[in-house]
């Protein structure tokens, strides 16, 4: 476990990047990748695909490259996606709605299992992806009764923590925050943030260093 | 011009993410921050930290730390955000909904200035921000009046790449892609690619390798 820590989160979501790339030069036909070819798709310099590799293993062939096929299988190991994840979300606006119905989770063996609010009004509905909306005073229940490993929040702001409390009392340990604002969990749940404005300040600073706009 | 190419996209990522936690550190009263406490709050080590803003100059002082609120308007110059942005959003279902009453984008200065669609149903109707939804056709006249510089696909994935062809006709030089599939843009065009899977990925990670999950 310990050795783990020692591994930039950086290099963890680089190989989240290289996996993708890997399965698009597969359904584009390559049976074989360079490293040189890797990052480039990747937009990282080569040394750093062997670096990031190489905190796991030896995968690469001198002068030839990376197997496509069993690249990605390695890649699915290390990061755990070589099964499936139940995952539920606690806030159904438009936001949670998006989510359930986003193609790219089940695509990649994450489960929506639950979908949870608080308002009468939504609780019993039916979602598009075919869950009912459940009250919000069933989740310890329903963690337990379906898996659920990850906890999605797509609350306002300012009920994001008392769900991220009860996600946690629930014996929830990863949680992923879409609302915007920061929320405190103690060391044995991890979080991660998603803030769509940290992509447009890379967007901004291109266009202005690099097209002069 | 040529200079930005010898940053890595990672620096800039990184930028915008301490830009984040000293904006938390000034709301928290702090005035100086040494590059360790600034590392540990960004999850990167701190000669990461030295590294990426030594990129652009002398922002600290030695023995000291850097001047909270004086790194913020320095790393909003770099990220070019130190001025307003108009984006629009094509693509208004659940996802584009979400977008429009995002908080964090007219916070950051980035202002949807127009909503489209395709759906005869949905042109016309108001929004929630108080935008009239407009009709995709309507997108290059728009681009021009309205001084849209940043272009959102919230479609699904089958209509992405036409209504990537339409911004890049309509001289949109920067395209966020929330949909899932790939778009191919000419050089003279910037894409970020949102995929909120990849988060996952460092989630489902670290679950494994460091709670043994």
């Amino acid at each position: 476990m310990g050795k783990s820590n020692r591994i930039p989160k950086a290099t963890i979501t680089r190989l989240s990047i290289y996996y993708r790339q890997l399965e698009l030069l597969e359904f584009d036909g390559y049976r074989m990748v360079s490293s040189e070819k890797l990052a480039w798709l990747c937009q990282v310099n080569p040394a750093q695909v062997r670096k990031d590799l190489g905190y796991f293993g030896e995968f690469g062939v001198r002068g030839v490259g990376y197997d496509v096929i069993d690249l990605q299988a390695q890649i699915k190991k290390i990061l755990a996606v070589n099964r499936e994840w139940n995952f539920a979300i606690v806030g159904i606006g438009n936001l949670g709605s998006a989510l359930l119905e986003h193609q790219n989770f089940p695509a990649r063996g994450f489960n929506c299992v639950a979908a949870f609010d608080n308002d009468p009004l939504k609780i019993g509905k039916p979602t598009a992806a075919g869950l009912s909306i459940r009250d919000i005073e069933e989740l310890e229940e329903a963690v337990k009764e379906l898996n659920i490993e990850i906890g999605f929040i797509t609350t306002p702001a300012t009920a994001a923590q008392s769900v991220a409390d009860r996600f946690i009392m629930a014996n929830v340990n990863a949680i992923v925050n879409f609302s915007p604002t920061r929320i405190i969990v103690p060391d044995c749940c991890l979080v991660e943030n998603i803030d769509f404005t940290v992509k447009l300040d890379t967007l901004t600073y291109e266009l202005h260093h690099e097209l002069g706009i």
